[in-house]
């Protein structure tokens, strides 16, 4: 047996317990939890301190060297944010249904922990806080994968975690961290079906990717965000300049952001060069078709563009980059989207009931939007109270997953001795 | 661009279609497609001949013979229970749930079709027409690949259902059929993930075992039923009879039926002969502990036996075999079926309210029973009007999938030129 099935093993062990756990006992782990981050901060940020120095001598940029940062104030906020996934409803063993079927057998459907999750992250030592707390919530069980360059707080993390969660009366083994930074262990990880249920990556496209050719267990992929609006011709056109500037600047690098703003040709002219003056402040740059390119140059606009390539309206540009395009109408918005969106967030911007329910309707992304910015697709700005992952595939959640897409669900069947005839 | 390529374009552009569809578009198209396998049945009936001739050539067994067979009574039930799915209700365009956001955007889920399934099976002609149904009843295209053994007929089938559903103003891609029996068009099939967004295998273990490991598409596995009955002390034992004998015997070939027996040590004196005289009447062969073939010697029990090797604890059946073993008390039943259930159905028979809860809270296979046969584990017994497949993976859908497990949802929002803060 490899280190990594024995680790599987101990997974599906603890999970056995922890499906058998009242909330009561659930939440007293994480507030031991809590507690322990708080208590053990001088140890976390000395831990943090090797990756911190490890991440400047290999020349990590500013930006990555402040995401991998935990200070006091960022220990405080996971410890609080532990406390408030104690607030939150258990969704386990909630009654889905229950009813009686003509032959007197009692039916019903409860909601049970998924079993065993496998998370692999990349830089980001809150994402293991996150993730346990929540896999704990909920009776899963976890193991763990971080980027080698939080090794150091991760492994403390972990062992603050574990040794909480024990004296809370908790299988320890109920949070695991694979260590080592072989990166064979991954790929084995994703064949772990006997032992692994569900496989979380929380990372750019291509960890994505390797999650869905390697794992032979169920992958929630997602992540990738092209998302669109589209001007309809009675759109407020005051109001769409301030979505359009939301969606785009808000937070570039995130994959809720704009990544293609389609404009009904007939409000091209009035809508386009106020557009492009907003966002000149940000100093987007716009990658335009020949048609809005001759629109900016006849108002004289001097925002930064290009003309677009053929494949500019298939980027997540996850920076201050946008895709500007003319559509004759509706329908060819829908196309275009169909064609090219990720099915991750697009909205329509229009006064036009018709074409509101049309849009609704056509465009089946995870969330499909009327008059807002697509930036709202967030699982605490949709109220699930935390999030776990956003999905862009279609089976079992999409878009902002909560607590209760951490569980399944069991048939439960009470008969007086039914035979089926 | 292959073959299958432009086959998955042209499905996901008739998922298109079929999303927008009304309710009684689509009923229509499944009543013709009904009146059009009766209308058509000389066609069919000449079709399946060519299969069956070639089945006796190749030497298939009756059995499997019979499987494959149509006749004029098995293509009028094909049409009848086509229409039995026109009266089940419709899932897609259901609300899940809506609500109003604190900041005034109205957010709600929406059901709506997963988009193309892939559905590979194996010789039963009946299933080309039930996944054909399901689908389009819930809006989704669908790509078969059947046996080869059934080729004639299914692309007769299908040949009939493309052209009534086309009559019926549907796009005819909505159901397409892979024609080239080369087995590397699976594997292709499998990785098609642009196009087809659920692959539901319907067959052995092998072939779901191919999909786990080839796909890069989610993949609904199930059909693997390793189930047991745990005949507890307070069981009632006349009745433990009746059910042990109906779920090992009924219909031994199917995943839901019986394979390993529990027997509590302080009623096995009794009971053990009592089944065993029981299964003898229909020629059941047992694979028994020492234990239990101490007590079967004692009373003189002549059923056929053996004694158990060490994976016969691990055998899906599917036949007249049944392992028995006895247990001291209902955790080591617990722990057994932990231990070797595929987490299909598994069974307590018992008066003791403590042992049901707790049985009922520790396994968490997709059924379990209290005082039933396993054999209850389908859809139309639970009332689902219509099964697609039996999951035992516990992703999106868990034991008897019907119509709702077709569907998946979006997230949408209505707002008022709502942007982030």
């Amino acid at each position: 047996m490899s280190r990594l099935e024995s680790l599987g093993r101990a997974a599906r062990q603890a999970s056995r317990q922890l499906a058998m756990l009242s909330t009561t006992a659930k939440d007293q782990a994480l507030l031991a939890i809590a507690s322990a981050l708080e208590e053990h901060a001088p140890t976390l940020l000395a831990a943090n301190q090797k990756d911190v120095a490890a991440g400047r001598e290999k020349g990590l940029s500013s930006a990555l060297l402040d995401r991998l940062l935990l200070n006091d104030a960022r220990i405080a906020g996971l410890a609080n944010d532990t406390r408030s996934v104690v607030a939150l409803p258990d969704p386990v063993g909630v009654e889905i249904e229950g009813r009686v079927l003509p032959n007197g057998l009692r039916l019903s459907r409860r909601r049970i922990p998924i079993g065993v999750l496998g998370v692999i992250y990349e830089a980001r030592p809150n994402v293991t806080i996150d993730v346990a707390v929540l896999a704990l919530k909920t009776g899963n069980a976890v193991i763990l994968r971080g980027g080698s360059e939080t090794l150091h707080s991760n492994l403390a993390l972990v062992r603050v975690i574990r040794q909480a969660i024990e004296e809370a009366g908790l299988p320890k083994d109920a949070v695991q961290y694979i260590e080592d930074p072989d990166r064979a262990l991954v790929a084995e990880l994703l064949q772990l079906d006997q032992y692994v249920d569900m496989i979380i990556p929380r990372g750019g496209a291509s960890l994505h990717e390797l999650c869905r050719k390697q794992s032979t267990i169920p992958v929630i992929t997602g992540g990738i965000g092209i998302c669109h609006i589209f001007v309809d011709q009675t759109a407020d056109l005051e109001r769409a300049v301030d979505i359009v500037e939301n969606a785009k600047v808000q937070r570039p690098s995130v994959c809720n952001a704009l990544d293609t703003l389609l404009v009904h040709h007939s409000v091209a002219k009035g809508f386009i060069p106020a557009v492009a003056s907003r966002l000149q402040q940000s100093d987007v740059l716009l990658k335009v078709t020949p048609e809005v390119e001759e629109i900016l140059q006849a108002s004289g606009a001097t925002i930064r563009r290009d003309i677009a390539g053929p494949d500019d309206f298939d980027q997540e540009w996850l920076s201050l980059t946008l895709g500007v395009r003319l559509v004759k109408d509706l329908d060819e918005a829908i196309e275009h989207i169909h064609q090219h969106s990720s099915e991750h967030s697009d909205s329509i911007l229009t006064n036009n009931f018709e074409h509101a329910t049309r849009f609704v309707q056509a465009i089946n992304s995870a969330a499909v939007y009327v008059n807002a910015s697509t930036r709202f697709t967030d699982g605490s700005q949709f109220g699930l109270g935390a999030e776990v992952a956003i999905s862009t595939q279609k089976l079992h959640a999409r878009g902002p997953m909560g607590l209760e897409e951490l569980t399944t669900y069991k048939w439960i069947v009470f008969g007086q001795g039914h035979i089926r005839p």
